[in-house]
C-alpha cells in the first residue's frame, strides 16, 4: 500500500506492507484523512516520531480480526472515524494501568497514538485501530465532515473540563484551524464568542459561523495595550507565545484553556498566572461521539474550512502547501 | 521614622516623615517583620517597585484617622495584622471596580499592594493601611507567630481554590520558607504530604512538621527520572524551573497549584498542561483569619523557621543574609 513515512525530520511517500492485525484490532481502509498542524510539529521533531504519521481520517472497515463471523459481518464496509490513543485492553496488558482502571483511556500510561506516538497513522491506504476505537459514521454525515470528528472532539473536550454554564462569553485566541472548532462549539453554548486573530481571511471564516472577530497582531504587548478582559479564554494559536498572549486577555480568577501543543519551550512569565490567581486547563483528546452528534444536528459544519483535497500520492506537496499563509484544512484522499 | 527604601535596584536606610492618615485609614507601629523572597524579587526589579518594600508584619495601632473617639479608643494599641492588597473602598473610588463589587478585594483593579504595588511597606517603624484590612492577633499568639500570618495565609489560600477532600496526598516542590508552610497547612488536611527538595537542612525542618521528604537536584531531568506522580502538587521553589519539573511530579489530569513568582521569563515547555490534561491554579494572597485561627489552634507552628532576627537599622544587611544558602526566615525588629 502506499503511505507517507516520516524519518528524521524527512518525509517520503513510498510503498509499505499493509499493517498486521491483532486480535480484536481492524483493518480500515481510509477514504479521507486531514492534516494537523501536530503533523507539521512532528516533521519539527515533536515526540520523536517515526512511521506514518495522520491522526485525523474517516473510512471504511475492510477486515476485522479474531472476532465471530456475525461481529465480522456486522463491521466490514462500515464507515468509520476512529479514537487515537489506544489503550492497556488493546494490547491485553494485565492488569491494565491506573489511568485505564478509572476510565481515563486517553491518558493511558502506555498508551500509542495514532500517526503520534509509535502506532502508524492515516497517512496511507490502510490503517489499523482496536475495534473499541472505533465509531460508526451516520449516512447523513459525508466523508468531508467526518474526517473533521477528531479535531472538533478536541473542541468538546473543553466542554467536558469546565462548567460552560457558569460563562456569558469567552474569547478564542488564534484563528486556524482549531480555533475555529473550537470558537464554533463554544458557540453552541454562549451567545458571544470572541475571536481574536491575524488574519482577516480566517477570521471571515469564523463570521460566518456566528463568532465576532478582533483582528489583532500576535504579539503579547498588543494585547496588553487592548486591555480587554474575558473569564474565559480559550488559546488555539499553535504558537509559542499563545500562552502569553492568553493570560493577558484572561480576568482575575478566570478560566484559561489552553490547546496548543508544539515542539520546543518558548520563554513565559508565568508569575500573571499566579497574581490573577488564573486556572490553566489542559486540553487534549475529546468524546467522539458528541463531535458527532453536533455534525449530524447541523450545529458545527466544518466544511468550509476545507482549502484543497490532495492525492495521498502527493501527500509530501499537500504537507507544503499546508504551511502556507492563509491556509486552513488540507486533506488527502488515498 | 527610619525605613527601608529602594530605588532602581539600590536599597539604602534613611529617616523619613511617617506617613499621612486618610479617612479610615491607621498609623500602625511595626513591631516585627519578615523578609519574603517577593522582597528579593523587588530588588531584582519586579514590580518596578520603588519606596519601602516589605509586607509580613505584626504590629500595634499607634493612630486611626476619622473615626469616631469611641472606635479610635477601641483600636489604639491593638496588637495587628493586615491584609497587604489595599481595594477600591480604602481610596473612596465610587463606583467600585468589578472585582470589589464581587467581593474580590485582593484582585481589585486599582488595588495598591503593601510594600509590593506602589504602597510603602513594613520594613519602617510605621506604616499605613486601611482600618478594614486590620486583623487583631489573639494573646496567646505570640510575635514572632503572627509575623508569620501573611504567608501563612498564603498557603491556606490553596485550601479555599481547590477540593483538598478529593486527595489522599500532595507532593510540595521546594524546601523554602513559603512551601515549608504550605507543606504544613496541607498536612492539617491531608495524612501524608511529600516535599521534594534540594537542602537537606530544610528538608529535616519539614519532616519535624510531620512531612515526609524527598531530596532531589533541582533539575527537570532529575525529577523526570523519579518517575513519581501525584493528582496534587503545589509549586513552591521560587525559581524558573519550578512549572517544568512540577509538570513532571503532576499526574495526567492532576492539579498543579503554582505559587512561585518571580522577575522575569523562563523558558517553558507547556505541551505536558496540555497533554497531560493538567489543571494549573495560580494562587496567592489568602485569608488571614484561617491563618490566625490556625496559629492559635497550635496546629502550625512556624517559629522554627525563624534562622535571626536583625534590628530594623540593619535591614540593608539583614536582606543580604536573607539570601545566603541555607537561611530560611530573617525578621526586623523596628
Amino acid at each position: 500500500m502506499l503511505a507517507l513515512s516520516v524519518n528524521n525530520h524527512k518525509l517520503v511517500t513510498k510503498e509499505k506492507s499493509r499493517p498486521k492485525l491483532r486480535q480484536g484490532w481492524v483493518l480500515v481502509r481510509v477514504r479521507l484523512t486531514g492534516i494537523c498542524n501536530t503533523d507539521i510539529e512532528i516533521l519539527r521533531g515533536y515526540h520523536d516520531f517515526r512511521g506514518t504519521p495522520g491522526h485525523e481520517f474517516v473510512g471504511e472497515v475492510a477486515e476485522v480480526h479474531g472476532v465471530s463471523e456475525r461481529e465480522r459481518a456486522r463491521w466490514v464496509g462500515r464507515r468509520v472515524v476512529g479514537e487515537i490513543n489506544v489503550a492497556c485492553s488493546a494490547y491485553g496488558y494485565r492488569p491494565v494501568c491506573t489511568f485505564c482502571r478509572r476510565g481515563l483511556k486517553t491518558h493511558c500510561a502506555r498508551r500509542t497514538v495514532l500517526g503520534i506516538v509509535a502506532h502508524d497513522g492515516a497517512f496511507a491506504e490502510y490503517l489499523t485501530l482496536p475495534l473499541e476505537n472505533l465509531h460508526v459514521v451516520p449516512d447523513s454525515v459525508s466523508d468531508e465532515q467526518a474526517v473533521f470528528v477528531e479535531p472538533l472532539a478536541a473542541a468538546c473536550e473543553i466542554l467536558d473540563q469546565i462548567d460552560i454554564e457558569k460563562f456569558r462569553e469567552a474569547a478564542v485566541l488564534g484563528d486556524g484551524k482549531l480555533a475555529q472548532l473550537v470558537a464554533r462549539v463554544l458557540r453552541t453554548k454562549l451567545s458571544r464568542v470572541v475571536m481574536y486573530g491575524k488574519h482577516e481571511k480566517k477570521l471571515a471564516l469564523a463570521r460566518l459561523g456566528g463568532i465576532k472577530t478582533k483582528r489583532v497582531r500576535g504579539n503579547a504587548t498588543d494585547l496588553k495595550r487592548l486591555n480587554e478582559n474575558y473569564a474565559l479564554v480559550v488559546e488555539a494559536t499553535g504558537s509559542p507565545n499563545g500562552l502569553i498572549m492568553a493570560q493577558h486577555l484572561t480576568e482575575p480568577r478566570g478560566t484559561l484553556v489552553l490547546k496548543s501543543t508544539f515542539h520546543g519551550a518558548a520563554p513565559v512569565e508565568t508569575w500573571p498566572i499566579v497574581v490573577k490567581e488564573l486556572t490553566v486547563v489542559g486540553s487534549r483528546c475529546g468524546p467522539f461521539a458528541k463531535a458527532l452528534a453536533l455534525l449530524r444536528s447541523g450545529k458545527v459544519n466544518p466544511t468550509p474550512l476545507i482549502t484543497r483535497t490532495f492525492p495521498l500520492a502527493e501527500a509530501e506537496t499537500a504537507i507544503q502547501f499546508a504551511q502556507k499563509k492563509g491556509v486552513m484544512k488540507v486533506l488527502l484522499k488515498p
